[in-house]
């Protein structure tokens, strides 16, 4: 997607050999033009969904934008910590390695919002290891759910994520693929 | 608003003495068309609005959803917690204590995204005591920015959250106002 490239190579930035900085407009400040423009690509590229999934916390503005464009579908977002409110029996549960952390987290989706009959698109802001989108894969067929693919914002394409879901026979739709850093410069696919 | 009121006695429900969980369609599974609806709501109640200001995570589809009917002005969520990425020079801190957790956390907005001439909406899921109100209007306040009013989806009203935040002087405006729990029922205001 032409716009979000020029505004990562406008506003984004890359710290040491691996991490883009996309804070201005992806994930603390959020372009919310964008985002809309964004949610309506997305739904360009799949059918049939009936339910949008995505992970706390950057990637639950981009699961509201995508439904939106598919008739405000219900979106569902697993979530990283453990409230006292949550009843850890009836929930769906998957371990994530982040990849800007580097800690393992417990993420969880409770059983009630996760179905059989479902056709679940997954979204997230980014694609770089894949760790985040296969625990949201993994989650789903726990609950016997349908993935019809997997949306992404900016995807590292350098760092084999897209690889492990595609083995799955997972399709993923990437609105902007980053192929390689030069000298501190994002390189596009 | 008469639809989240209906929505909150059809699916919500009341765990123990204080606790309202609405799981299944504001917090862990967002109904996308309500969502679209608040999204409204709020912006006939507040004029002059420049940027959005949420807490991650459950603010932020709000956040998204009433920006988006202010001609897609900036959103920014503060961030609960420390990835290796932010650099904790360049931010502005307060300490929200969590009503459901129980635990003190340390919240932080970059100070590239929240500037003085910025009028900002505080948009949240949930006030109860308003602690996460006030620790956005604190962040606000080191910013130099105008708080022109904070926008709720759901008020617990005997709490005292409204009156800390009018006390400032801050206009506060909510969806739905409960007034007590009786028999683990709502009893709206």
């Amino acid at each position: 997607m032409e716009e979000l490239k020029k505004k990562i190579l406008e506003d984004g930035y890359v710290i040491g050999d691996d991490i883009l900085k996309v804070d201005s407009f992806i994930n603390h400040q959020i372009d919310t033009a964008l985002l809309d423009k964004l949610g309506k690509y997305f739904s360009t590229k799949f059918s049939g969904v009936t339910k949008i999934l995505t992970i706390e916390a950057s990637g639950i503005a981009f699961g509201v934008g995508v439904a939106r464009y598919y008739d405000n579908i219900p979106m569902v977002f697993a979530k990283k910590s453990k409230s006292k409110t949550v009843d850890m029996n009836n929930v769906y549960k998957t371990e994530i390695k982040s990849f800007t952390r580097g800690v393992e987290s417990v993420v969880t989706v409770s059983k009630k919002y996760l179905n059989k009959g479902d056709n679940i698109l997954i979204v997230d802001d980014f694609l770089a290891e894949g760790n985040a989108s296969l625990g949201l894969v993994d989650l789903c067929k726990q609950a016997g759910a349908n993935v019809v693919g997997v949306a992404i914002v900016i995807e590292k394409g350098f760092q084999g994520g897209r690889k492990k879901l595609e083995d799955l026979g997972i399709r993923v739709e990437s609105a902007a693929i980053i192929d390689h850093f030069e000298d501190g410069k994002v390189v596009f696919k």
